[in-house]
């Protein structure tokens, strides 16, 4: 984020879009490197960090988790452009995995990343501005303020529509953030709810598109990306082409390649409008490419996060 | 819960809707009390909770609101069925926040009071499962298995399809608990996704309507009313009958009664299938009934959920 007075973030902050496409720039990569860490299928090498056996398990099991993923940052963090840390995986560890998170989050921005929380929160607006004081602003409290995990984007569903994404999108915007709003997942089951097919035209997730691309029409700045990105699943690369047809300047995030099948070749739509347009999350793939690849987890995951970030690089308009 | 072998919890456990009709029954109430505290609008009396100046402000503020939930289910909690934890607002005081979250859930089961978690998660069927292990199981770690919140019920969002909700169902009613998918919310913004017409017929919410009535036939039990619930917003009463007709055997959280303008009076459909069918979730119509009744916070709370609880008490079926 540029420098902006204290006073007046929103007319200072650097958008989001403007933030990402200088770092895809500056590190030729479009790779998200998601951590999604299982206590029970973590690099053997974090079980080291689990602190001594008087601990909890919770607790434990939260400090191998963050040794984990401080791991696969460390390895595989240079050929990527951002982390997207599933919120879930850290909060079934209960308090001490809410704070592995805190120390996740900060392990990458050190390492020079952007934080996207895979949060998938919504909900009404009260409460989507209880959400945006836990991930992108603070809380005020009589003992002072309480700081939120200050992630650079979070995913957002948009369900209860533009009311619910409203306080998100202002805390966001106002610290120069941005949200990824689900516009069409890449599992299986997105079909039940997001293609079914409106009386007037298109499908839910194509409606979706509508909103997305309004919504964020005001933080389009001079790299011409908008600040309300969508995620869109790689799983379904005909979906792909249209939605970006919906939203010619919304940034993709687009799961679904390594173990859910989908293939970087037939991203290319998603890229058209720059080289930031389109961020490939990439999770088991990486990290556990050494199951696949064997050696070492560290070497493997290295590599194979360069093999996506060659091959997206390859595809750029 | 019935006792039942710990090596066949799926086959042993009383289903959610017998034990919600049972608990409904017993107290004479389909009153949820919600907690969705704000750390600068709690009862005075609970800042006595916060501890000394030398805790970080997170953790004042934890404690703080861990006393005022405290507070607000002994003075309301007998006039209720069940709590409804906001699980926003908790998770924006960080790791000190959910231990306020487990400590509430407890003191809210100490009361003989069903825990609803007011989460709203809604992920691919890996996340799902780790939501499931969050809020409804435990989780699996090379340090011993790590306990979730151990709620009766949790709010869920049905966008990600099917596949998105299988992971937390069979969780769900492997412990006798329940799920209460979206499918009409209370906020205005709900009609811009939900209410979308399909070229089929009907609107999505009718949509996910006919998948919640579906996932949840396997867990109707003699009670007559499954474990797949609706949150059916009060604010649209005309769309609680409608869609009564569409989950006859669903048990309908309704929110939206005081601040958000929804009547009781006008919410009798939601009751047809018996007393359990609709559960009235009141958050700062209760909690902050001082503000309009004048007098103590608690004396107030009390007094606005007795009314409420007899007021819905008299439209049964």
């Amino acid at each position: 984020m540029t420098a902006g007075s204290p006073h007046s973030p929103s007319s200072q902050a650097e958008s989001f879009g403007d933030r990402l496409a200088g770092l895809v720039a500056a590190r030729a990569s479009q790779i998200v490197l998601g951590l999604d860490p299982d206590p029970g299928h973590l690099w053997p090498a974090a079980l080291d960090a689990a602190g001594p056996a008087e601990l909890l398990p919770a607790e434990r099991a939260a400090q191998a988790v963050a040794g984990h993923c401080r791991l696969a940052i460390e390895a595989a963090g240079e050929e990527c452009v951002a982390v997207k840390l599933q919120v879930a995986c850290f909060e079934r560890l209960g308090a001490p995995g809410w704070t592995a998170l805190s120390e996740v989050a900060q392990s990458a921005r050190e390492a020079g990343l952007l934080v996207i929380a895979d949060a998938k929160r919504g909900d009404i607006g009260v409460t989507a501005a209880a959400y945006a004081q836990a991930f992108l602003g603070e809380t005020p409290t009589p003992f002072g303020p309480v700081p939120g995990l200050g992630v650079d984007a979070m995913t957002v569903n948009p369900l209860l529509g533009v009311d619910s994404i409203e306080p998100l999108l202002a805390a966001a915007r106002a610290r120069g953030a941005g949200l990824l709003v689900l516009v069409r997942t890449s599992n299986p089951g997105a079909a039940d709810v997001q293609e079914l097919s409106l009386a007037s035209s298109g499908t839910v997730s194509d409606a979706v598109a509508g909103m997305v691309a309004e919504l964020g029409v005001p933080g389009i700045g001079p790299a011409g990306l908008s600040d309300v990105g969508a995620v869109v699943g790689a799983t379904a690369p005909g979906r792909v082409a249209a939605l970006r047809a919906l939203m010619p300047q919304t940034i993709f995030l687009l799961p679904g390649v390594g173990p859910q099948g989908a293939r970087v070749e037939d991203l290319a739509p998603a890229f058209s409008p720059g080289p930031a347009a389109g961020l490939i999350a990439a999770s088991r793939g990486i990290v556990n490419a050494y199951e696949q690849a064997g050696g070492e987890p560290a070497a493997a995951a290295r590599a194979e996060a360069a093999r996506l970030r060659e091959l997206a690089w390859s595809l750029r308009a």
